[in-house]
């Protein structure tokens, strides 16, 4: 053991002052690289100088309409009851749009507005005016004109008018190269079979599209192990060729964290450690006048991280000005206790109930990539902020459109597979709408319907008095005419690890082995209290009673892993685990909303979908649920 | 001549009926196409299926700190004053961050909080908690569980958590190919020096963008002259391979218009002629199951009919969902005529002056290509409105971010060449300030200005009483405190073809050439009138008076063309065309604002571009200025 290798010592540099030191430094180094390349192939890139037209467009006066072109004296006194008829040649010239107008025509007669006449003369009703339907040389574009202005990105009407304007080839800012260095003895390729201890590697892939989307080139290197010497060499070459390089990870304080020692012996290290949640330690060096930036480990980090250190400075070498982000003031859902230590981003889902915006926090731990995934967008708590309280406004960064968020039923309430299965299905079948659901466990949902926050609660909470599932529940809870949409029957169960090696055949059998409970307020957590309370077994008798996981799925992963031995939840998870399954129960699994709710068309959206074939069919293979009742509609009075 | 070929019917089909029934028959024929790519190579393409992880993450327990892992129940008891000692490999294993936690360790206790001993056991002031600082197998993600759903466009956080649930290769659909056809016998490639009656083609290279911007693959053919048997064998064989084609131009009725005869021959044209301005000839076929469409050639008509027409057919075959259009709601500047025939697009610039969004109409023509590169979004009018009048709310469109319209300089006014030169130099000086600039003339500057729909106007007016430029009009049209930033001093001149052929010596000349006049309230025309006045000319004696022009530009363009002799203009105008110059007079060119406008950022920016030394040698350059009281204020008191 050698703890006195760590550098136990990050900065705790807050997020602009990192920010603008690293920026400022780079300024004064990097210099914009140029290149000259063809139109056609310019698109999205940016101009270095302002354009200017090399001919006038159109070329020459030119025909706007299909006809004839005239010397507009020539048609003089025309009208109705006195036409003016005119002679091929001498008098006119057959024209289509875009010809050229030569004197000494001077006005064009659209076809329409002609007679023809048997001996190829035509007759005109009405005298054309001087310069009628003639688009006048440069009436477009002016040779000589400004057609684009310098740093500006091309868009495809760009590459037509410069076209138009006799451009074909035009200097634009490099998009720079950049390397990006995975490291770790601990990682492994996608492609290679993980073994314990293994990390897959998946953040440089994840940097290579994020590169890629600001404009810049990507190269990955094969991972480079915790070796000193290689990491140094590899990173001294690459500053020699590349623009920009991004070393990930060992960026923090660890044993194995050699990247600051590595950045200090090859150049200037400008910050090490940010204050920011997740993603602490970042590294921001200058190696050869080339940005080098290490990069935390844990995705979230690594993306948050990547978003705030690394764009500006792809942005500052590409020459392309910040994405405008959509921000928009929702009410948060749920409290947030941040520190005074940093400045914390965390990842929202946003819905949009009843006219008011509702952000919900998602898992905040820097490994919590599913977070991002699932995230319609981020807020964020200041550093000067010990946290925000319920029912506060938030400004959220969206990652998404405002109008897929106006167009999506927001669930929240117990998890069950079969949500996934619908939020597959419903862009699907009725694009543009979608199902966003969180899962707070059953009461945690009703709560939230009762605040406003979501449209619908999926629940499974059984009236202990009467055995009914839910509608006591509704009866109990809400003031206002509430429906029930009946969901799916499941059968809820103790899992075990596969072949059972431990023979537990019921609730009794949870006192000698180590359980894994589900969060105060899940159904199944009711459910669980409920046969613990017929088999007169107090909670304390249960190893593991208080530890909690959020879903169906992280108990079966618990099982699964060897870290716990029993845990109850429904068939589908154990299935999707392959854990055996000792059946203890049916229920009913449901979704609540209040009345009104049901004339919303996402929602009437969503019961389509759970009457459709392929729910059905989709729901069947996963095993474990009755789909009798599916769809049916229950009112629930008021008390 | 032969007029009779010319398809002279097209149909008017309202343009959500001519989408519909399009599409509805498309569907009918076209699956999707899929195939199977590495994720790291999958970004922005979209899921065919929806994706389950195949491994959980993490993989196995895991050490969310660095430090050492430890059985809890042998820390029990540790405080100050009693602390507890482990022995290293006995009672603990140093882990970093993402180390396996294995049976009997359960949990991590941080480095921060160790006390290192000389004989290399550690101390420690507190227990630890079961399952403490240990990330549990399948916390971010669960085998089994849904990563992505159907039909999702791949971002780069999607490609680091397929990666790490397992999934290395990814269904997606297909990226549809799609044909360019370029043809007609007038146009020639933009390399080639173009002759009179020669059209550059442009509209085949933006359409080649507008498709991979719609993630398709875009193949550009060589243009084709309008040669019915060439271009039929060439669709023939498109749509063999192709998954779409684009005919341009040859969609309307011309004489040389054979597109809609070849795919009646070869399939079934669905739409000819749609209620669109610009844009009425448009063809909506199907040959071989494949989707078929012409578009006219004008390129606005062309871009405005890719953007109905082709792209919801890319995004059918792509999977892809429209992106949300930015709409906003806009006060309108200028009254809009509109037929009842056609539904209309009309391109607009967007300010946003005192808290209100304006939208400016801009060139209407289907031929200005100019209007879609300076329009900030466009505005609909339905079919069935015969137009909307000035001070009228509009939906716009935007094409810009409302944070990039928040920070321009709305300029409307007189037009000089300087006025590229600011709007380069801002954003270049000034990131994200812009200066938007709308031509009217002087004097329709400053109804704009007194409207509130222009934050300034630049304005050359001559006060005859006086001979003082600008003053006098202000201090008669504003009743509130405004302000005059001195511009430049330019010569105004008469301009006249190289060589001055009709020997042009002053104004008198003009009564005896053909002359080129600016737009009504120009002060170059206000300009011409008192020149006119001072010499007793009166204005039925100018041929040509009538014809106006919107720019000094527009008219050099007009002399250099040969449609007119002479006009009055600006030094600048007449060196970026080579025209010769006969100077008339001094005048000053300046720009008036209400006083408290100089408050605003953008205006102090654009202050900042006016004295800088990059705007007086690039105005140098273009000669013909005075720069002597440049970016000086003067503050005209209300009457």
């Amino acid at each position: 053991m050698n703890m006195k290798k760590r550098n136990l010592y990050l900065s705790n540099t807050p997020v602009d002052e990192a920010q603008n030191r690293y920026l400022s430094a780079l300024k004064s180094v990097l210099k914009p690289q140029v290149e000259e390349i063809p139109v056609a192939d310019s698109l999205h890139r940016i101009t270095h100088h302002a354009v200017f037209a090399k001919y006038c467009s159109p070329l020459y006066n030119a025909a706007a309409m299909d006809g004839i072109a005239v010397c507009s004296d020539t048609t003089k006194g025309a009208r109705e009851g006195a036409p003016v008829i005119l002679h091929p040649q001498q008098d006119f010239l057959v024209v289509d749009t875009g010809d050229p107008i030569k004197p000494p025509y001077d006005a064009v007669i659209m076809a329409e507005d002609l007679t023809e006449l048997e001996d190829g003369t035509v007759s005109i009703m009405a005298p054309a005016a001087p310069w009628q339907h003639v688009r006048p040389i440069g009436e477009d574009i002016v040779a000589g004109e400004m057609l684009l202005p310098s740093f500006h990105k091309i868009r495809p009407i760009d590459i037509g008018v410069l076209l138009s304007g006799g451009i074909t080839h035009i200097s634009v800012l490099k998009q720079p190269t950049v390397a990006i260095f995975p490291t770790g003895t601990e990682i492994i390729e996608p492609e290679q079979e993980p073994k314990e201890g293994d990390i897959i590697e998946s953040n440089s892939r994840m940097f290579q599209a994020m590169v890629q989307e600001h404009s810049g080139i990507p190269t990955r290197f094969s991972p480079i192990a915790d070796d000193y010497e290689a990491l140094k060499t590899a990173i001294a070459k690459a500053v020699e060729t590349f623009d920009m390089v991004i070393v990930n990870a060992g960026s923090s304080a660890g044993t194995e964290d050699y990247t600051v020692h590595i950045l200090r012996e090859l150049g200037e290290v400008l910050i090490h450690g940010v204050a920011i949640k997740p993603g602490k330690p970042v590294i921001l060096a200058i190696v050869n006048n080339k940005p080098v930036i290490g990069l935390p480990g844990y995705p979230v980090s690594a993306y948050i991280n990547f978003e705030n250190f690394v764009i500006p400075v792809l942005q500052l070498l590409t020459g392309e000005t910040s994405c405008a982000v959509n921000q928009v003031e929702a009410v948060l859902s749920k409290r947030l206790v941040s520190s005074l230590k940093h400045r914390e981003y965390v990842r929202v889902k946003v819905g949009k109930v009843e006219d008011k915006l509702v952000a919900s926090p998602l898992a905040r731990g820097a490994g919590a990539a599913m977070s991002l995934v699932r995230a319609d967008g981020f807020c964020v708590i200041p550093q000067n902020c010990e946290g925000i309280e319920a029912g506060e406004p938030v400004q959220v960064a969206l990652y998404r459109d405002l109008q897929e968020i106006d167009h999506t039923v927001v669930a929240i309430g117990s998890h069950d597979l079969i949500l996934d299965v619908i939020s597959d299905l419903m862009p699907t079948l009725f694009p543009q709408n979608f199902l966003s659901s969180t899962h707070l466990g059953s009461m945690g949902g009703l709560m939230a319907l009762k605040r406003g926050e979501a449209h619908i609660a999926p629940t499974h909470l059984l009236d202990e008095e009467t055995g009914v599932y839910n509608i006591a529940y509704l009866k109990k809870l809400f003031h206002r005419p509430m429906a029930l949409i009946k969901g799916v029957n499941r059968v809820q169960g103790i899992l075990v690890q596969k072949g059972n090696p431990l023979h537990i055949q019921g609730i009794p059998d949870l006192t000698r082995v180590q359980y894994i409970n589900r969060q105060r307020g899940a159904g199944t957590r009711v459910l669980l209290d409920y046969l613990l309370k017929q088999e007169k077994i107090s909670p304390g008798q249960i190893q593991g009673y208080q530890r909690e996981a959020a879903t169906h799925m992280a108990v079966a992963a618990a099982i699964q892993g060897g870290s716990a031995d029993a845990g109850m939840g429904i068939l589908s998870a154990a299935n999707a685990l392959g854990l055996d399954f000792i059946p203890v129960g049916n229920e009913e699994y449901d979704f609540a909303l209040p009345v009104e709710y049901l004339e919303l068309e996402q929602v009437q959206h969503f019961l389509s979908v759970l009457k459709s074939d392929a729910f059905r069919k989709k729901v069947q293979a996963l095993g474990g649920y009755g789909l009798e009742q599916t769809g049916t509609i229950l009112y629930v009075d008021e008390v």
